[in-house]
């Protein structure tokens, strides 16, 4: 049993802190939302006033915010995390985050005595619910010994994906060329559906040919061929059309500082950003589809 | 054993051609290069003068030529298939030709009282000489199951893709996808990299995780986690960049013909037309990873 503050109780934090609770750590939780608190303590969690009562004492401060400017000034603002803490807590950040945000904060961490590491999760609120996460964990060996018995708690697999940032690395790495592979398949498909193909025989044959990606094989953008995939509950998300965009963004930004070419991650940026500027943001991201299929306004 | 007559001694042809006859059918062949022909009595098929001498009393006609207007020729041209097969003979063309060719041919073939099948390959040279091809078939039941053995004895998978023309469609959105989801794996293994992670740790990752597709787990653009792939032999090809490019002007001609968006397509088909005109056709489609690299002129 470890006692852990856990602070962030959004849409996948909610889920993961309920899952720290049932493998039974103490957890303090925070957030700002009084409704998300209510719901962490129904989970079991004691809630805390504010940041500086919730890291109070504990030996792991869990933390899943929007972005890095969040992170930053919850462990290193005035009264934050850093300010507040024991000797010896581990920061363990599961946000989703510039890759040198995630390095800076590692950084200030290790300037203020802190081991930390950066962790940002694959999978969506049912399996942050469910405990199936993945987590791709960037930092010191010493900082991931002791992340994985809680990550373990709240996902399925984990991985060690190097130093400080490389968590951020391997995940914006990974959801980039997947939202290349998942556009890619919407426009096989519905190619081939043009041509005279319907979108059976067409996974029939391209799923055990060249053509077989993950977007196609577990989750199938055209109706039908994998039942379990948002495509056969018109596109309601699964993985949300606005959060693609914001990993897309962070990999074009990660791109153009590391002077590496992404055109088609820039291309797949730009149609994730269309959909979400005509307020398709909610959708899931395989609706691509159904706007490949001019269903969409 | 059947009689077929073989037409196109090409790279793919040639192996093709050999399995027929390893299999203990009677092939008459012909191309008009000599040195092919030379090659394909090697391997026990019996050398015609002219197309006309090629199909006289042959049961089927296999070709495999580079474009549709080739076949149109060969089978629909003055002193063609056409005009010198004897009534019941089936047309099985395993070229890779634009949909709208295919339709053209099966429905001329029609017309003079011939059932024909579109059902080109995948797999490169090594897969023809193997006989391990994959055949995606377009054409009436009849055609198909009268194709089926001899298709056989050249391939390991063989789909009846659906009418005239589903061969060729089925394989130009396969390969569209595998050509827009090679650049992408290209792309996430380069930022990956510039971003600090080594190619194998994000193998590892994304290959569990929703990046992975055929083009990372099969033939992986970067050196080292699939041996067997060509970026392991300096991108000797493999599948060259050259005919990627000739799928991807049929996937984009077929789309702009069906009002279909294929953006990701026609940015691929940009993107291995630039490496072509740089004088790199021959390298393999994989070698996108040498140029992001910038290891190319």
């Amino acid at each position: 049993m470890t006692k852990i503050a856990f602070i962030g109780l959004g849409n996948m934090g909610s889920g993961m802190c309920a899952n720290l609770c049932k493998a039974g750590h103490e957890v303090r939780a925070f957030d700002l939302n009084a409704e998300a608190m209510k719901a962490a303590e129904g989970h079991g969690a004691s809630a805390a006033a504010t940041v500086a009562d919730a890291v109070k004492d504990v030996e792991i401060v869990v933390t899943m915010l929007p972005a890095g400017k969040h992170v930053l000034a919850v462990y290193f603002g005035d009264d934050g995390v850093a300010a507040h803490a024991a000797r010896g807590t581990l920061f363990l950040d599961c946000s989703t985050i510039a890759v040198e945000d995630a390095r800076e904060a590692a950084s200030k961490a290790d300037a203020a005595g802190f081991l930390m590491a950066d962790a940002p999760v694959s999978g969506g609120t049912a399996a942050a619910d469910a405990g199936t996460l993945t987590f791709m964990v960037g930092g010191p060996e010493e900082a991931y010994a002791q992340a994985k018995p809680i990550l373990d708690a709240m996902g399925k697999n984990i991985f060690h994906a190097g130093g400080s940032g490389n968590g951020q690395a391997a995940k914006i790495a990974n959801n980039m060329l997947l939202g290349i592979s998942m556009i890619g398949t919407c426009e096989a498909f519905n190619l081939a559906e043009k041509l005279g193909l319907d979108a059976q025989t067409f996974f029939d044959i391209s799923s055990t040919a060249s053509g077989q990606c993950w977007s196609m094989t577990s989750y199938c953008p055209a109706p039908g061929p994998v039942p379990a995939a948002p495509s056969n509950r018109d596109y309601q998300p699964g993985f949300a059309v606005a959060m693609m965009l914001k990993d897309l963004h962070l990999a074009a930004a990660a791109a153009k500082a590391a002077g590496a070419e992404v055109t088609l991650g820039e291309m797949a940026e730009k149609i994730y950003q269309d959909l979400d500027t005509r307020g398709h943001g909610g959708l899931d991201f395989s609706g691509v589809m159904k706007d490949l299929k001019r269903q969409l306004d």
